[in-house]
């Protein structure tokens, strides 16, 4: 954004704007200092008088539909990602806008991928204002380049999405929720057809939220679609189309088994140190990403419990192959699954009872009566950056650039053990540094980091200090992994130029302002 | 109640009151007709700081759960009736009310059955204010002589206690919602547990809309208790108790099949009516009730769709053993269920993913993007009482008692086809009256009576007189029928007399006032 926003320095000691696209927002506070008022958003009350009693509610096209939304200029238009890579229909989306002559639209995504690239014709032509959410590649790089003029990028957690729709501070004028399967009612799931990409619960809150509702499907069947994952009474238009998604594109091409031994290390010490800390006890719970370092350690791990014959209650997904062998072969009850990152994953969701739909009310929401993610025993994470005092980053490259959104990053750190497997240099740049770029997940919340070159704990975890302080394990101090890995590629590199423009902010779990993310001077 | 309330005519031509337990009320308008404004309630916005990150919401008792949700003078206290005439939960609430001395609360239940008789004690001394929901028995007649004198009964079908609940009408200070089996984080679920009720759709509402929410149960499991039909994201707290509710009486008393000779007949009529009338056709849907003659119908149908090799596409339930052999056989897809009566449907309910578990909003909620109710191609219903122009009743006796919850029946009658199999008489009353004692559902939505003198087709369905002219079915006006029963009894009876004191409200789908109920004079 080429205005200069007044900043303050939140609890974090970090610079960030009051004013976020034109709503005031709260600072940073420190982690679970903000306290929320008032109530939950509230969709408008609708009469089943408005809508077909016969229960049909298919529109001739995407087009009909939309008009009938009263799709208008201003309007803030949300979709999900479930179809990552491979959707087909946010694009077609924005080009009828452009047909209408609509301008000044919001997107509001759960996420946005490469192939959302053709949308920044729209931005440049005005007919999306801004986009707000989490841009990962091209529209990242374009926002950091300080191109989408109007408005900043906002990146929200998986559940900082649904805080944010429940608590009104995004109001969703058009839901478009693109279905591998739905009935003429409305009602949507994932799990099945010829685009399955496993679940929707990324659409959920919006279409609990949202004033108008489409879904969007290249499977309809007759009424009605069970499971619903998306339920039909929250529907106000149907849409058929020829093609949603790439089912190629729509598994994740991230679910690959990390071939490098040093990761393959790192992953094994990881489980190793899980296993040291007594975390691997019967009924215990992990989650573990679709990174190759986090794959291979959910391997690792499976290998411990088999030999101490130990059993999870529930594992939480993001679900790959390799959890689905471990529950159809007893090693946990349940999948609690967020996203299905393979096509086993699709399988065993549709199949099998113990793999468990869950969206992110349920696992992530700081804004409930609690959520599943502190039920946690241990998670295994990624993370961009690292600094000595634990603070982590997975939004911005050390080259300052925006390129990965937050996903469920943010809110899984409340599980009772947050590890971070990481390397210690990516392409000679040192992982570890001073102080993050941006800061995405305060240092109070990070418990672990695993490099090749030794275990760093936080030292607020004396707890996990003793338990593992004889089991051979190569425990270190962060500044001392640090100075080793500074000295190797002769010392700390040096830092991204950015200007005083702020292109974008990270959101904390409560709704407040943790980070500002600048534009990069190139 | 004894203070006179101003009455109005509504569009149906009865007398409604406008202000109803003090809040203004609109009378009914016809079907259809009225049109809501204005958003749906909203609860506050809770933070996951105020509640264990451990997930663990268990109280050391039910007082001490009811203490900390602040129970105080005047509040609403909601519960649902899956486990009928075998809920164990809600008179101790009560009791600990009054031990508490807390005064003038306000019952809500879904329904309140004979067992809840020992809460006309708490009426009498004051803790409970009124009762607003469908009282059966005992609490019926208690209302019914006048003697609930601070409020009215307020009579809602299932779908209008949802809508009442997301419109704001009622606010809910505590929900109570007992629970066969739950997790320590207050997931729950019916379909499991020493007090398996099969669902718990009836407390879904109060579980989003409540600002307080107890789950009480006899069964803690381990997190997470799957499914999780209530989700612990909204609820605060969790209370074990011995036992939450006798199985024997669980399970719902109605479900006999009828041995009377009429009522079969009037099954096996109805059955062919719905044949003649061209219903039965390859991927049709039916709902029929619990009730012996319901059953009966089923039965019948069964054997006629076996016959011409027919399957439904779904069914929808309150489930049964009869219903859960059709899905099992393969005689339809699904089962749509919305209460489980029997032990078979709970089964069957835990076990078969085509026994799908529905709750009133999916179903019955006027106020949503349509329901179910509307996609039925025909529903098969009770009655107390039905007039010349197929008004029916089935709250109110012909001595003028209410007696009977209106359940989903209101809901049901937007199906395509809406048949009332009902004996001519019942005790030598006649069931066919010039004008019913309380209006629970307009003619224009009912098209069908079948009695055992006859069948009689509303005159505003000419399709389906024409359908069945030839079909040899003896197809009668319906003022034909009723003057020959008027004569065999000698006359039509001598109508029960009423004071000009109002008791209690029927309200419509939409929210509006369909008829009042009187004090019956003794």
């Amino acid at each position: 954004m080429e205005q200069t926003l007044d900043l303050v320095n939140n609890a974090a000691g970090r610079r960030v704007p009051t004013l976020v696209n034109g709503r005031q927002s709260v600072p940073f506070m420190g982690v679970g200092q903000y306290k929320p008022s008032g109530l939950k958003a509230a969709p408008p009350v609708k009469s089943c008088s408005d809508y077909p009693l016969s229960g049909d509610k298919v529109q001739p096209s995407l087009k009909a539909a939309l008009e009938k939304c009263g799709l208008k200029d201003g309007m803030t238009i949300s979709s999900h990602h479930h179809f990552r890579n491979g959707d087909l229909v946010m694009n077609q989306v924005f080009d009828l806008a452009a047909d209408l002559g609509v301008k000044d639209l919001v997107w509001f995504p759960s996420a946005a991928f490469p192939c959302h690239e053709p949308l920044i014709e729209h931005l440049e032509s005005g007919v999306i204002h801004h986009i707000e959410g989490s841009l990962n590649g091209p529209l990242g790089r374009y926002a950091s380049e300080g191109k989408m003029k109007k408005g900043l990028a906002v990146l929200r957690s998986h559940g900082g999405r649904w805080q944010a729709v429940q608590d009104g501070e995004v109001h969703i004028d058009i839901a478009v929720i693109a279905a591998p399967t739905a009935d003429s009612f409305g009602n949507a799931t994932g799990d099945r057809g010829p685009s399955a990409c496993g679940l929707l619960g990324f659409g959920l809150v919006d279409s609990l939220y949202a004033d108008h509702v489409i879904v969007v499907t290249d499977n309809l069947v007759p009424f009605p679609c069970v499971p619903w994952q998306i339920q039909g009474n929250n529907v106000d238009y149907v849409v058929v189309l020829d093609k949603v998604g790439e089912a190629d594109k729509i598994i994740s091409g991230t679910t690959r088994l990390t071939k490098s031994p040093d990761r393959l290390y790192i992953a094994e010490l990881t489980a190793n140190f899980v296993k040291a800390a007594g975390i691997l006890q019967d009924g215990f719970s992990f989650q573990a990403g679709a990174g190759g370092t986090a794959l291979a350690f959910a391997i690792y791990l499976k290998k411990l419990m088999l030999e101490a014959g130990i059993k999870a209650r529930f594992i939480r997904g993001g679900s790959t192959k390799y959890l689905v062998e471990m529950l159809e072969e007893g090693l946990t009850d349940y999948i609690l699954d967020g996203q299905t990152f393979d096509l086993e994953g699709v399988r065993s969701m549709r199949e099998n009872p113990g793999h468990v739909n869950t969206s992110p009310f349920t696992s992530y929401n700081w804004h409930g009566k609690g959520n599943f993610a502190g039920l946690l025993d241990v998670v295994v994470l990624g993370a961009t950056e690292v600094d000595v005092n634990f603070n982590a980053n997975v939004v911005t490259h050390s080259d300052g650039m925006m390129l990965h959104g937050i996903g469920g990053w943010q809110n899984c750190l409340f599980s009772k053990c947050t590890i971070l497997p990481i390397p210690a240099f990516r392409n000679r740049v040192p992982i570890i540094v001073d102080e993050v770029t941006t800061l995405v997940g305060p240092g109070e919340l990070i418990d672990v980091i695993v490099t090749e070159r030794g275990i760093a704990v936080n030292p607020a975890r004396q707890d996990l200090l003793d338990a593992t302080r004889n089991s051979g394990l190569p425990i270190r101090k962060i500044t001392e992994i640090k100075a080793e890995v500074d000295e190797l590629v002769g010392g700390a590199p040096q830092k991204p130029r950015f200007s005083d423009d702020i292109i974008g902010v990270v959101k904390w779990v409560d709704g407040t302002v943790l980070d500002s993310i600048f534009k990069v001077k190139t």
